[in-house]
């Protein structure tokens, strides 16, 4: 099969090009960008190893996004900003499946994305098509979609252990979510904020409560509003570690729920008691999932969960999981070009 | 005044004798440690700098704790662990002001101290005795005592913004702490989950809900039960952020209250809505405070609060507040030997 | 095929399992420790992936070194300290193939390993069946040998440009070789100088000039004493980059062999005038070597010739270059189990 | 004094302005830079303490260099580029006491900054009355210089161990110069290579041979041209590493010559044998300087002599011996607001 990536040069979309490059079921893989296109790809993405780029399944030089999109193959994969990349896609949706890694179709509330992003949804006749592609939860309807929302790399490491809860939950008490994001969660953009300088031995909250972005694709997900999502920047480069902590009316029929949602589901990973680390997802699409029970420490005397999960924000949180997605809809292995070891 | 460190050689004591080295008070300070004794100073701790080694205010040798007890001079400084701390203190009780680093003096809870620490309070005649020194809290006790129980790192990060705002919380709704902490918070020991190559570009929980002794600290302080604790090891040499959810019965109110109490204080930075980041109290003894209010956000359309603070563990966490204590004590500028400016 | 690893839960040893777990030959897997014997491999290393867990080819549990030894395999690896590595592996030399990731088997100039290690070379009756695994130089020797020494990181790194150049360089002139390693290179040990807290933001060279053990190896293969080696320790967990200052007869000539000795070699990648950076080889097995020619700089007006190679030290360094060893020596695809995209 | 900051708002700038908040001579401070003039300082600089925004010493709003210059005060600290730091200190050269950090005074041979820069130096009839401000090599031309050139910090690191030496070296042998450089070393640009993603756990040569500006500078120094020099970016936020590498035709007469050029002087710390390490220099004016003699190591059996020298590229390297210069120009104690302990 053909692939093709919008914005082959940031972060996840170099990703996108290592993990696809090496894929069993990729035969031809183009990239395009706006800044670096008619460039050779191994001067515009010096890190690719000598064998992909011998393999001659790689276009040799980056395209232009409206070149690539002449002929996209059969799966297109959108690594662009949110705006701009419904609106580049919008030529081939429908005609070719599209896996989109923005924020564009990844909500069904209008409302929501206003608020969220400052403008209406892109490509409305398409809204109704995507589907929210959280694999582990929406599988079937991933199968036959031809528009997918790849979820945000907070939403995906929140939602997989929290999800399969919402029926335990004590109705109306606050969902709180503290999460640590590597620096690639924030793109490759030449902002001071991002400076080796200023990121090294530094941590610090954004966006706490509910001013992130990700904060309003978690509760659409959730379907209600008692969510508290303060996430934090640390110095990781790929990496993201989610906390939540929640009220349920019983522990033990809670995480049943939580290890059958995750049973013979190849990349969740529970660790029981045991804190999931980052870096045993660095560089996999695994999901670990810990957790702690305290008992009767809610308001009302009711259990308390806490929830940690673990994912590479570029993998599981991007790239990963958008091949994780190209694999489910095209009826390969759900794991193929996805089994790798973690960083020790 | 002469100065005593017992533990001179792990983190802590380093810390004192840096700050206790260029004090305007401090005319002689003796360095002791079990595993140096015997050493040169200048060659315990390569990094102290030449003017310090050439003040002549410094010991030139490390003491053994017992050397150094013979003569502690006005104020022993123990860094060591609990449990040993006050055992070896115990023969300088009350003769000497003594500020102990460690948790043995901390609890006034005997229970609380004993599942947490797995013993009885060592030396219980003195633990009567003992003052809380949380200086911004217990300044007016800390003035008079002669046994000062200096705090840990993540109740001081904890306690300062959240203390002010009790009579403000809604009783019983779970307080959610989470927090980040620096390596140098585990110690200088030889343990394979402190090397290097185990904590760059990795986090992870630890001890989440109740489990870490600081849950138990805190808690005395606040008298209740209704904490969710959860510490989190980060990429940090020094620095501690803590993000802590209440629920508040009026946002508006509490938020005055917090401003109060930080009102003239010199080592309380307020940042308004702004997160703080570690790095502008590294090398400090600034706590730096930020707020977020979510509007009707709680389980009863309650108003919720999320307060994030950072400190440097070190610093403010650690040795920083035991000279501040001293200062306190004596009489002297409570800033003397703390002004300094932070890391870029 | 099956293979053995002696030491499977130090760096180096964790690093082969990660590599063998998925290599396309390797049935059967045993991770053998002194520490860790008898307890399950996804405990005693957790960061395994689950598919190699449950891929049935790894050993599920930690064998001790006499267990493994019973029936090594196929092929053994060790990566066991010096000394302890020739002794455990002796019952087995000869009748398996052994692949030594340790110094014992480095050196033809006993004289040499004894002013380096402080004793004479172990299992002298094996000393001469030794081949030195520097897989592009001794390739065809590898092919038979029962034995093989899998060189040191900082002699790999320096040596696989340098070697071609020899014919080249100005006889007597001195070898300036400054390296910087990553901290695993120092293995996985329980010392205060490895901690996190003393190695983040931090730099220092150490046994300057002649001192460092690794200096002796390459001076071995280089057959001559003008080298001057100068290693560093730099923030790195993975990662070797290798500067090397030599005078050359005519800098053209000299490219020309470099080059030349690259052509083909499907892990070294010429760079250029583009200096190497180590996060392009991190994780995978490439020596990615830069050069650039000051004409005429010499003591007698030759040609300097500067050569920067850039390689990850648990891989082409150690574990990645043992796996390419075995490759050669059974016949295999030398690149089997060892393509992979280096880290973003 | 009043003293008056151009560029206040770059990493330099930023450290001038923390060293100058607390120096005992200055009691009036003003910071101005292009792009945050108007700008309340705390804003621009949130990192600032409390008690220095509130000592009533600095400005409370950034000026405009042009603001700035109406009424520079006593002495100007240039942290502007070059090309734009002599033309906009042109109108004050001669005036006031002007300390350029930028490269534009400091070579006296105009054909070496123009094949550095790429122009002629500015501001010709004012090149003549620069002094190269290295504090411990030119002290006495400083104290009546109305010009100083601030040194590079490659420079300083490297020639304060290596200027004493020069009339030991063999004539005509290469001094081999590696350098390694904290990012701060690049300033505070908005450039993707200096991105934490970009920079942390990587390393790698640039600009090598005599590529780079400061090989030129050090030249300039050394008056002649056996200089390589090969400079490295490494994870550090701030932090050099010198290892330089050169033939001495006795090393125990050169060894004598840097002991005593060393010795009374207050920032140069030898280590002897020990190696020194960057961090503890870091947030001080020290030099640390270690050596190791190779005896007989040399191209016709000279010795060979490494140097190994350690500072803060933003203190020594930069506005610590700016103000070093400023309080010999002055006459004031050489130390005065520049003795504080390193990191630990």
């Amino acid at each position: 099969m053909k692939a093709t990536i919008l914005g082959a040069t940031g972060y996840t979309g170099m990703m996108l090009l290592r993990i696809l490059a090496s894929h069993p079921e990729v035969k031809c893989l183009v990239a395009s960008s706006r800044g670096a296109a008619g460039r050779p790809l191994a001067e515009a993405d010096p890190g690719l190893s000598p064998a992909a780029l011998a393999s001659g399944r790689l276009s040799p030089v980056v395209l232009s996004p409206a070149e690539a999109l002449e002929d996209p193959g059969d799966v297109l994969f959108s690594a662009l900003p949110h705006g701009a990349s419904a609106e580049t896609c919008a030529p081939v949706l429908g005609r070719t499946v599209v896996i989109d890694l923005s924020a564009d179709f990844r909500f069904r509330d209008a409302g929501r994305y206003r608020s969220a992003y400052g403008a209406d949804p892109p490509q409305a006749r398409f809204q109704e098509k995507a589907v929210y592609g959280l694999c582990e939860r929406y599988r079937e309807s991933i199968r036959h979609a031809s528009l997918i929302a790849n979820p945000g790399c907070y939403p995906t490491a929140t939602l997989l252990p929290l999800l399969p809860l919402l029926p335990h939950l004590l109705p109306g008490a606050p969902i709180v979510v503290n999460a640590l994001s590597g620096i690639t969660g924030a793109g490759k953009k030449e902002v001071i904020n991002l400076l080796y300088a200023e990121r090294t031995e530094n941590a610090n909250a954004y966006n706490p409560g509910r001013r992130h972005r990700h904060a309003a694709e978690i509760a659409e997900q959730l379907g209600g509003e008692t969510l508290l999502f303060t996430p934090h920047l640390v110095p990781l480069k790929q990496g993201m570690l989610v906390t939540t902590t929640v009220t349920v009316r019983d522990a033990s029929t809670a995480v049943d729920a939580l290890d059958s949602a995750c049973s013979g589901e190849p990349f969740l990973v529970l660790t029981g008691e045991t804190p999931p680390e980052t870096r045993h997802v660095r560089g996999t699409n695994q999901v670990r999932i810990g957790r702690e029970v305290v008992a009767k420490g809610g308001y009302g005397g009711e259990d308390i969960l806490i929830l940690m999960s673990a994912i590479d924000n570029l993998w599981k949180g991007a790239a990963g999981q958008a091949v994780q997605n190209m694999n489910i809809r095209f009826g390969f292995d759900e794991t193929a070009g996805l089994l790798r070891e973690a960083d020790l």
